[in-house]
């Protein structure tokens, strides 16, 4: 719900006169209990919900609620009694496929058109505009459409932090990852100089918008996001539907009257931390994407990872996967083995291309749903998984409490970890990869088990337990002053960002 | 709160101006976030609530529900929101412990006197009285009271699959565990023949009542409820305190007046399936009782364990642990872990016994929570765990699609388990056994390391994928003879319960 992700949760129930009797059946709560009490605990987490309990309108809401979980891509429900399972529906309920496309009104259609003759026009009327997108236009479907729409406008683009990989970030016109005043330097300067910025998807939570800082005023925006347009904190187009609205205005625009942007020219990043053996934060983000190829799909877990990965430039087509606003650490994993079971069934039966599924995880997140390798080794799942060993909650220790107990896990032995598994002693072998030093890791990841992975490839990458993406500090940094003495204290280098003009 | 357990549940929050200002924070739902969201969302799994706002308010309304747990023996929640953790209150607050002590007024000495003259009435003027003790017994910290009761009393004693472990099970009054028509031979005829059954603490829910399979009349019970007695369908006394009313009730009895009860005697329960080197269903429940000493802790996790568990008979002072209302599969392993850090604690600081801790869990229900094994090794704990290697959910397998992929498990290399959760090459060797015969089982618990573990035991104890206790078939077979035939084909030897007079 958080992260507007497509959920069809199917819900095994009692019987139905089970729950009108109420009884007292395992999994219950309480003496006279309610059988629809998960039901209802799940409403603020939905947007529909199918509650079965007649047979002769169960197909119907069956279908309604799949539209909507891609309509508004979101989770839904389908709560299935135990005796329903076995009733007969009429078969022709499957002759005409689901319709799981936006709505199209006449009204929809003018509210559209009405809307991209005012961005038209903004955008012909601004002298240096720019390109913001966010992770909405993935998560609504509209990758294409907003590649479409760049291409069309040449002008300078940035991403988010959630927002990495929708665009080519080899095209020239892609500048960064515009992250408020936590960004590379002269980045921020460079879009908040722009009098017009095309916003595409926004999700502005606190951990994708460098703490709340960015500086862009609305007058100088155009905010679509997956249901309305605002132009300039002014006029708002309701029911624009993103996917049609971004299709419909990439082929509407005159490239010839939309303003040439001369691009930003940023301070060069120098490689980094090359004089030491040890791995660090400023020298592996950059690496790792530098191991990507195109349709790699590419977890970012929560923690050091998600804060790191947004510094590396990405090759073309790339599907990038974080969740930063919910951060619920140790999603990667099991999100991983879906994503690669899903790159393997595409490709075995549209043809398209076997990406890899490449994992970047912490030793903290990973012990949460460690037991996902064992069905990744089950069910020949494939992923590349990079473990950041850096003893513990490194993440945390940043926020507080750097050497307190509580940011410590339990130090495990990784090399035995897709032994306990499932795989042969033999496999195993060929499958992990302990790296302690550049050198190590640049062996490992020259290997072609690791590059063209067969099974399921770990890589336990051995860090320093205080070494930190400087985004991360400079983020937690925005909390203020004190915060910034306890990371110093505590060892930490911290860039301080500028967060008033 | 289906378990009736205390837990004090520490949350912490945003800080009080985000929650006003309803700020997009990581971990927050929408675009206009509810920060009290997930408050709201516990509401029906608690009884109460600390929502701390006011720092005046907050101590007495941290010790308000840390009382209402312990009196209502269910969870509580404390919500704290960040900025608050600095804030300094009055060290007075400490100078009175907490009471948390059940309530009594006039009133409620008034009702239980009450209820004690009406219960002690009705057993002298019964004939053949019997005691049926439950879990609710335990869960509302009344086991000594219960104890006392029945030693008073000195008539027939049973308890239920969660009620085990209460009372001492050596006892001679003590017949065995009823669990409605899914009970060892005769059992359930002799409870049923007594005239007034005194039952204590009752969850009556369908895996505990052998599929509301109990032949009981109301007007043959006292019902002791943790608030009530209902005197044979009739009389409910409110606000008899379950704890201090056993106490009084037991020191109110006069023994001479409560009739002398012929002990029934039952078929003896054979020794079965010694002919076989497998280790079976049927063999494994009576040796693993036979490993149990006085102050264990046992926890049988939902699956084979808890119904193949009721039928061994324990020695004295076992703490029994299970959830089978509830019936959360993986909650054995962390709850274990609890279990031997309080018995390791209790023992340093009151000189308690050190019992063990006994964990009997399958392969099916470890592998949802497996990475508790690190936080044991971690903490030093040493609980002995059984796991049943039978590949897969066998109960799943009974209850339906015997051989459907559904009902498989990842096949782990059983192992490596404790080498990658922490343990050294050569610790492993001392504390992980794998057992496929009754020999090889026989020689696993002679070892020392295992009957007095310094450290985490294993034992994989494999088994037929299709062996089941008689009492979990029985239990299924209760939902009719459509389930019997499917299990039947499949190939499970289905004792019938007898479900009709």
């Amino acid at each position: 719900m958080t992260e507007q992700v497509k959920i069809i949760h199917v819900v095994g129930q009692t019987s139905r006169k089970m729950q009108r009797n109420r009884k007292m059946i395992h999994h219950s709560v309480g003496f006279d209990p309610d059988h629809q009490l998960y039901n209802k605990t799940s409403r603020n987490f939905r947007v529909a919900a199918a509650e079965l309990q007649n047979i002769d309108t169960a197909p119907a809401e069956i279908e309604r609620v799949i539209r909507e979980c891609f309509v508004k891509s979101a989770p839904v429900y389908i709560f299935v009694p135990i005796d329903m399972v076995n009733e007969h529906v009429l078969l022709s309920a499957l002759d005409n496929p689901i319709d799981l496309t936006m709505p199209r009104t006449a009204a929809i259609e003018q509210s559209i058109s009405a809307a991209i003759e005012a961005v038209a026009s903004a955008i012909y009327a601004s002298k240096n505009p720019a390109v913001l997108v966010d992770c909405l236009v993935q998560r609504h479907n509209s990758t294409a459409e907003t590649k479409l729409l760049v291409d069309k406008l040449k002008i300078p683009v940035y991403s988010t932090n959630m927002g990495k990989g929708i665009v080519n970030e080899t095209d020239p016109n892609y500048i960064g990852v515009y992250n408020g005043a936590i960004s590379t330097p002269g980045l921020s300067i460079a879009i908040e100089a722009s009098d017009l910025i095309l916003v595409l998807g926004s999700l502005p939570c606190d951990t994708n918008t460098g703490g709340f800082s960015r500086k862009v005023r609305p007058e100088n925006v155009i905010d679509i996001t997956p249901t309305t347009v605002t132009i300039q904190g002014k006029t708002t187009f309701k029911d624009c539907c993103i996917k049609p609205f971004l299709a419909k205005l990439a082929t509407s625009l005159i490239s010839q009257k939309v303003p040439k942007v001369t691009k930003p020219i940023l301070p060069p990043t120098a490689e980094t931390d090359l004089e030491t053996d040890a791995i660090t934060q400023s020298w592996i983000w950059h690496r790792i994407a530098s191991f990507l190829r195109p349709h790699d799909v590419v977890f970012g877990e929560t923690g050091t990872a998600a804060f790191g990965l947004p510094d590396a430039t990405f090759p073309e087509d790339i599907t990038w996967i974080t969740q930063t606003y919910y951060g619920s650490i140790g999603y990667a994993t099991p999100a991983a083995l879906g994503a690669d079971l899903a790159l393997a069934e595409l490709h075995a039966e549209k043809g398209n291309p076997r990406g890899r599924t490449v994992v970047i995880t912490g030793d903290g997140s990973i012990q949460l749903t460690i037991q996902e390798l064992g069905t990744m080794i089950a069910r020949n799942a494939r992923p590349i998984i990079f473990v950041i060993n850096n003893a513990g909650y490194t993440i945390e220790r940043a926020i507080h409490g750097a050497d307190h107990p509580y940011n410590d896990v339990a130090p495990y032995n990784w090399q035995a970890a897709l032994r306990l598994f499932g795989m042969s002693e033999e496999q195993t072998k060929g499958c992990f990869h302990r790296v302690t030093t550049k050198q190590e890791f640049e062996e490992a990841v020259a290997k072609r088990s690791v590059t063209d992975p067969e099974r399921v490839q770990m890589v336990e990458v051995v860090m320093d337990r205080l070494d930190c993406p400087w985004r991360l500090l400079s983020q937690i940094a925005t909390r203020g002053e004190a915060v910034v003495k306890e990371m110093e204290r505590a060892g930490f280098n911290v860039r301080r960002p500028v967060l008033k003009n």
